[in-house]
């Protein structure tokens, strides 16, 4: 006990300074004063190498800069707030590409021309997520206006008819759900759910639709999630069938847990913490060089896709989320040592001492393998995201278990 | 010159083993007696680990077929001859997705039904060359007709108007040629003009803008190649305008030296040596683990493709065939130098001593990262296409160098 709550403080200490770190080279280096938005094309030392506006990574960094700033004290800045709104009102000006259409681009020039667009829903998820965390710090109800009226169309796509999407149907495409659509809905449904009644009355039966989504990718008698499955549960053929993102399903996982622990299921608690936590770590782990592998085939068939064995940042930080949140949970110290062993590799591979924030790409050895900062798929998101909310639940289980403890 | 025969004769012999090596592998593991066409995803042993079907690779096949038993005396076996038309069949019953509509798809289930369509010429183009070769060996007209219809569709595409490809164009979407465009185009014309003087006329126009096009991506002052220009000609902003594919640049250099070599211009075929050889093996071989780098960034920042580090097998082809082309073609020592520089190191680290073909990833490091042999990508093409090629170059400077040889 008294050997936990040392590691609880050393790794509160730990996380709060590395997100001090980390958020003062997003504020040094990508704000664009000009357009609004952000820079997200930054090298190891954060230099803009290209301009372009990635959606998804502006949305998720103005969601960043929103919670931190209404969550933490020493954030609670002028320049977080402004950063964000310019974030939002770039969003709000450019991002669907042809307005009252809600499809919005992937991909932006820098003063927000569209030049390409994904044929999924995360973009459009990624701006629902930032238009509702503006509203909640500045309570202009356009904002939740505009979350709400996205968050509609993303039902409709998703439940009712996805043909405005625009993925074509041919006689041979397989019917695949992945994962990441049933997790990002019910992400959706926990953001505009917090502290909010009506809201989450509003959502709660699509929340219910969505874990149960999400459970049908436990497959393989209960003993492997897989990324890809029919709607109705069953496993597809082939690669897409065998697939797994062991980070994909860590980042549900504590989802699901969240879920589990507002519906106060403890049976369902049990469960996740078992097939979305323990399971994909422990399959997901690399024996030989420590890591959580990209991706795998669930029969140990080698995959296709040329990243397959390299360790990515971000598979690491939602695995660090999903085991302190279990432990939070449940007391159980599994959880915590698995916490900390995952801390122990992220922090030591990712950090950039030299320059700060995280290298978000590494090989299979755990060398470094990109030196970019940020980049079309890597902004200010998912290394601050667990900082705070591990921070968060560090400082919630101390005062839980040492009452006297001062943040 | 007598080490170089020498040289020349040891790397004949390995060649020419080898190839038979790569044929016995395809032919064992890779025919779908069912349906006709290939199965190319294949593991390490030959096991099929996925039935897909891709149209570049079934094409690309039939194409290899047709070519070793049009070439080689030792390869005129019938069942190469029945694999190919069975190929050919399974293409023409069901590459096209929407006939009489020309577009292909990417993907097909094994029997046939299209998956994916990608919004590029690239399926067509195998598909293209696959029928050519087909009428080669059959003497059937059908398949030449196909052959000229798609090809008539190709450059409608690529010179008129690229609608049909589906490729939407937004605000901001960049006037982007990428290299593989043209020197795809020239392929074909190359194709068709073999020993058919009447083709090699009808083309002889389009062959000379290919060159062009191609030359265009020659960027700063003559010292790289970029992948991706304007159709005018010009540097693009950003990571896509300082995009390089050292694999590519050689692919175009052997391209463009039977050109230059068709053409008679020994100025041109110097310009081609300089700039998509020498200078692209130059910046692209990894000095620390040697190799070439899948793709670079002229200015020297981080490449943003996970892969970019990472040694695949077909730049190191391409680059095989490439030099020892312009050895042939020129008798410059460094050519023949630099050949054996790359195959030595191509053998030594792709070849599966085990169960013969290659492995197609290697890490930067050069070992290997998937142990596949085929896949969405990769089939029996590369591969033989540069041991048959190589070998028919080494039978040729042998005779000509040492007239006594025998093969």
């Amino acid at each position: 006990m008294e050997k936990d709550l040392e590691t609880l403080k050393t790794w509160k200490e730990h996380v709060q300074q590395e997100l001090d770190r980390v958020m003062a080279f997003w504020m040094k280096h990508s704000h664009d004063r000009e357009h609004g938005g952000f820079f997200t094309c930054l090298d190891q030392e954060g230099r803009v190498y290209d301009d372009l506006k990635y959606v998804w990574l502006q949305g998720r960094q103005v969601w960043m800069y929103c919670y931190l700033y209404r969550k933490f004290e020493r954030f609670h800045l002028p320049e977080l707030l402004d950063a964000a709104k310019a974030g939002g009102d770039f969003l709000l000006r450019h991002a669907q590409v042809a307005p009252p259409g809600k499809k919005c681009a992937f991909v932006l020039t820098r003063d927000g021309r569209p030049v390409k667009v994904q044929r999924t829903i995360f973009s459009e998820c990624f701006y629902t997520m930032a238009m509702n965390e503006l509203w909640r710090i500045t309570g202009e109800s356009q904002y939740q206006n505009l979350a709400v009226s996205m968050m509609e169309q993303l039902v409709y796509w998703v439940q009712k008819d996805p043909t405005g999407l625009g993925q074509p149907q041919y006689l041979g495409t397989p019917d695949a759900e992945p994962l990441a659509v049933p997790m990002m809905m019910l992400c959706l449904v926990e953001q505009f759910g917090e502290s909010d009644e009506q809201m989450a009355a509003k959502y709660a039966e699509l929340g219910d639709w969505c874990a149960s989504r999400i459970l049908n990718h436990v497959q393989r008698n209960g003993t492997a999630v897989l990324e890809n499955v029919t709607e109705e549960g069953c496993e597809l053929a082939g690669c897409l069938g065998r697939h797994q993102n062991p980070g994909h399903a860590l980042e549900a996982g504590w989802f699901m847990l969240r879920y589990a622990t507002r519906k106060g299921d403890p049976k369902l608690l049990d469960h996740v913490i078992d097939k979305f936590l323990l399971k994909p770590f422990l399959s997901g782990w690399d024996p030989d060089h420590e890591g959580l592998f990209y991706f795998k085939d669930v029969d140990g068939f080698c995959p296709t896709q040329l990243e397959w064995s390299m360790k990515l940042w971000w598979p690491h930080t939602e695995a660090m989320v999903a085991f302190l949140m279990g432990y939070c949970e449940t007391g159980k110290q599994i959880l915590l040592r698995h916490f900390c062993q995952i801390a122990k590799y992220t922090f030591h591979k990712f950090r950039d001492r030299a320059h700060g924030e995280w290298f978000g790409y590494l090989n299979r050895e755990g060398k470094v393998a990109l030196t970019i900062k940020g980049g079309p798929f890597k902004g200010c998101f998912h290394v601050p995201r667990c900082l705070a909310m591990c921070e968060e639940m560090l400082d919630a289980l101390l005062s839980r278990l040492a009452p006297g403890y001062k943040s």
